[in-house]
Order: C-alpha cells, then sequence, then structure tokens
C-alpha cells in the first residue's frame, strides 16, 4: 500500500462565469465539485493506475463530509482521513468562459486542535506499518506546527518506508533538512529553498540540506532529476495544451508508481512526464487522458544531465 | 405564526481577501458562513423581533445540512424545509478589504424534481393551515414551473392567509396576475414589470396589474407605498452608510411584522425603512443593530403621496 498524507484536504470547486468583472454579480452556469489537496489528487491517480492506496490527514464539516463521500466511490483508494472538529476548507477555481483564464480563490483551512494533531501521529505510524512508501504532500493547515514534515519524515525513514515530500516555504525548507527520500519542487519553490535560480545548481544545493534525490518540475520544459544514481533531463515531445491543474500531482503519483515497483530512475521520470502531460490533455482538472499517457510514453526523451 | 418560503435557500459564504485581481490566485484571509435566500433571512429577522416563524422551502446535500444546522440555534424559527436529492446551492460574496467592494458568485441551484414539488405543494398547504401571513421570497430553482408563485398564492388566498410576494422577473409578473395582498419590488423590478421608470406611475400600473398593496424601494430614498388605504412616501432621516445586503429582507420582515400586528400603514413604513436601515449599519450581511432600529423610529418621515 502506498500512503499519501494532505494535512490540509479540500473540496475543490470549479466555477464556469462568463466573464469574471471585479464588484459585479455572477450567475455561475456550472460548478463542478471533487474532493482535492495534493495528496488526494495523488491517491486518485494512484489507485486509476492500478495501485493500492491510502489517503490519510484530516477532514471536518459539511464540507469534509462531500469529500469523503466523493473519495468512497474510488476503488483501490481507502479512506485513513482524521475526523476533526473544525471544517475541511474549499478551494474555488471561476474558469472565465470569455477568456479561458481561472481566478483561485483558496480558504486557510480548519484550525488543527493539538489532541487532533496527537491523534493523526498515532495514526500515521500505524498506517505506516503497511506502508510500501510515502508521499507527503501540501500546505499545513492552522495549528498544525511548521516543523511537521520534519517530524513525519523522521518517523516514516525509522520504520524504513521511503518518503517523498511536495511542499513549500517554511515547511519544505524544515522538512529537506529531515532527509527526505524525493523533494519535487518547481523552479520557484527550489528557488526560494536555495536562492538560487540556476535550476541544476539548485538542485545540487538542495540535496545538499539533505534531500537525496531532488526532482526539479521546470513546467513545459520537464523535468531536472538530480539522484543519488546520477542527473537526467526528461522532456516531453512538444508543448502540451489544456488545464494544468493537478499535472503536477500526478508526477509525483507516477515517481511513487516507480519507486515502489522499482523501476529505473530514465523509466520513472518518462512515467512522471507522460502522465503530466496526459493530466494537462485532461478536460477536467485533475483527471488522466489515458490514451495520451500511453501515446507519450515512448515519445519522452530523457538524457543525462551534466 | 408567520409562514416564509424560499425554494432556493442558500449557503451564504462571505469570503475576505486582500484585493481581488481576475486570473490570480488569492488566499482567502477570513470565511462566513451563513442560512441564506431571501425568505430565510427574513425568517431569522422576524424571529429577532420576537414572532414565532416557520420557514420551509428546499434544503438538499451537503450545503442544506449547514443550512439546517445554521437554523438550529435561532430561538422561535421552526425549520420546515423539504428535502431534496439536489445540493442546495452557494452564493459567495468576495469582500475586497482594498476598496470595500463586493464581487458576487451565485450558483444556480439544485434541479428539483417533479415528486419533490409536489411533496412541497403539500406542506405548504399543511403549513398554511397555522400562518397568520405568508412571504414567497427570491428566485425559483430549476425545475419549479415559473408559474409557482402565482399557485401559491392563489392556495394562500383560498385559505384567507394574506401574502407578500418579494420576486423578479417572470415568477413576479405571472405571480402580481394571482392578486397577491403585497409585492416589494425594488426600482428596477418595479420598471422590469411596468415598463415605466416613473415610481408613482409603475406602482399604480403594478395595483392595476393585481397587487393589493405596491410597496416600491427606492433604495436611500426610502418607500413608496401605494394601498388600498392610501398612498404615502417613507424616508430615511440620512444616508446610511454600510452593507446594504440584507436590506430588502429586513423591510420584508417588517411589513410581514406590522401586517400581523395590525398596524396602521405609516407605522409599518416606520419600522420598515427603520429595520432597513439598522440592517445597512450592522457589520455583518443579514443581520440588524437593535439601537440603530430603535433610534430611527422616531426620525422616520412619512408623508402621504400625492
Amino acid at each position: 500500500m502506498i500512503l499519501t498524507v494532505t494535512l490540509n484536504t479540500a473540496l475543490d470547486l470549479t466555477y464556469r462565469v462568463r466573464s469574471l468583472r471585479p464588484h459585479a454579480s455572477h450567475r455561475v452556469s456550472e460548478v463542478i465539485e471533487r474532493p482535492g489537496g495534493k495528496g488526494v489528487n495523488v491517491g486518485r491517480v494512484l489507485a486509476a493506475l492500478g495501485h493500492e492506496v491510502t489517503v490519510t490527514g484530516f477532514a471536518g464539516g459539511g464540507t469534509g463530509r462531500a469529500v469523503r463521500d466523493g473519495l468512497a466511490g474510488t476503488g483501490g483508494l481507502t479512506d485513513a482521513l482524521v475526523p476533526v472538529a473544525g471544517a475541511t476548507r474549499r478551494t474555488i477555481a471561476v474558469v472565465d468562459e470569455h477568456s479561458g483564464d481561472t481566478t483561485q480563490l483558496n480558504e486557510p483551512g480548519p484550525q488543527i486542535a493539538p489532541a487532533e494533531w496527537a491523534t493523526f501521529l498515532d495514526r500515521y505510524t500505524e498506517l505506516l506499518s503497511g506502508a510500501s512508501a510515502v508521499a507527503l504532500c501540501g500546505s499545513l493547515p492552522p495549528g498544525v506546527p511548521v516543523g511537521a514534515y520534519a517530524g513525519l519524515i523522521r518517523t516514516a525513514r525509522s520504520l524504513g518506508v521511503p518518503v517523498l515530500l511536495d511542499t513549500s516555504g517554511e515547511p519544505l525548507r524544515r522538512g529537506v533538512a529531515a532527509r527526505p527520500d524525493i523533494i519535487k519542487p518547481n523552479a520557484d519553490e527550489l528557488a526560494e529553498l536555495t536562492g538560487s535560480h540556476d535550476p541544476l545548481r539548485a538542485t545540487e544545493s538542495a540535496r545538499r540540506r539533505g534531500a537525496h534525490t531532488v526532482i526539479a518540475s521546470l513546467g513545459p520544459n520537464g523535468l531536472l532529476a538530480t539522484t543519488p544514481e546520477g542527473r537526467w533531463r526528461a522532456t516531453p515531445p512538444g508543448r502540451v495544451h489544456g488545464n494544468p491543474t493537478g499535472a503536477g500531482d500526478s508526477a509525483v503519483a507516477a515517481l511513487l508508481s516507480g519507486l515502489v515497483t522499482h523501476l529505473p530512475w530514465p523509466m520513472r521520470l518518462t512515467h512522471a512526464i507522460a502522465l503530466s502531460a496526459a493530466t494537462v490533455r485532461a478536460p477536467a482538472a485533475g483527471e488522466f487522458d489515458r490514451a495520451t499517457y500511453e501515446g507519450l510514453l515512448e515519445r519522452v526523451s530523457v538524457t543525462t544531465a551534466p
């Protein structure tokens, strides 16, 4: 079983409006509602790839119930979310029909009480005993200590479970110091962590700070991987048009899938690129187009990096 | 008991953001969640004024549960909402901290099935037997016939229960033809109904179309009342600054309160103006400031209109 942790789960709403104008009133013509938060998205993609996956983190209130109801129908996915008194946050993506652009509104998330955090830590340790890998994903809700990921990484490492960390800012900085197996920052997150805007230099710097492997996601330019076994650059065959929401989560899912099935790095990167691109190509955010995925597997270029 | 009908109830969310910019990502710093929809707001104000009130209409899904949970703590208010399979809509008011302006996003509401509509009609008739007045408020959700209010007005009139109608567009036009006791259109709704932008002429025209009494709400200029007993103009002592959300619903509550306690028209209008202004002055949308309300009662000017 692969375990994904989403401390700040979300009910993701997508609203379609004619044209978003500040200070006006808008009729929403279409509402799409789905469980969200990075680790939840990663879990859904892993399940679609045929893995057994368990999703943990927090869920509460009516929005938390909606998240859990949405997950209940996903075959291969086990809901191990810890109930909390506060309500799971909503995120709202307002899609402008006119321009196709998206405006994002993100609620901060519920306040997590110390007792709820303690309950989660027990649950997490218990779940790790059956896990072949764990992914720690996304932002921290209020009340969770900023060094939370560092502690979760140490627990996983002490139990011999490989850890992937996908977050940003101070939680990433503190997490890296606890020596996670893989981090997957984008160019901005990597620059914030290391102070360097040069991807090669920045990935090396991130490794010196504690990450065993750094997979830098360079958007449409693909991935740059710096691992104990070598360095690779993986690039898609061409620019992919569509909705990039969830593309990073799909890359994380592919990296975890490759980790537990012991694929060599170039193949893991190929899968990550193809699955990301297939997610951009899918009409609904966070889904992936299987034909695009399979078609791209033979067309991703992977070269050793200097 | 006063009955209020809200066929398209809502979970009203108020989001505070630094400054709303289309196509950017925003952290919401504060989320306020409360039961909404015009008739629900009217019911809450009536309960605060000391009336026994029953709220009916439709509620469904997690959002419907949140609406019902929010109503459960309101003393004097009975929840008689009819459960439906679809989810109650959300409305989102995004308040820009920088400018103080509000951007509104309104979901359309759930599809109401014919069997659900039939269940509501039975419930409505049953509730009318204990009602001293009924208010029919707001928009119609998908699936409810556009002539719905006309039917509800006829049922109430056949049972001798006075009816106030507060809606707009085609549902207002059809409703007026069924001869409601009171309608409370704003200037735009009145112009749309009658084709006239002159308030005096338009209120007379609306009466000829079937409304016994027309209370035209002229925003900061107060109310113009055309009743079988005479015509009055009621104006607040000065411009009131604040959040106008819910001010119209408070005026409806005051008109219903005056109706069931048999106040003369000038006093009903005074209450309506004072309660509206006290709602604009309250910090949270849809609440009212009791000191402002009581202070204004002596300062509203009511004159007979030509």
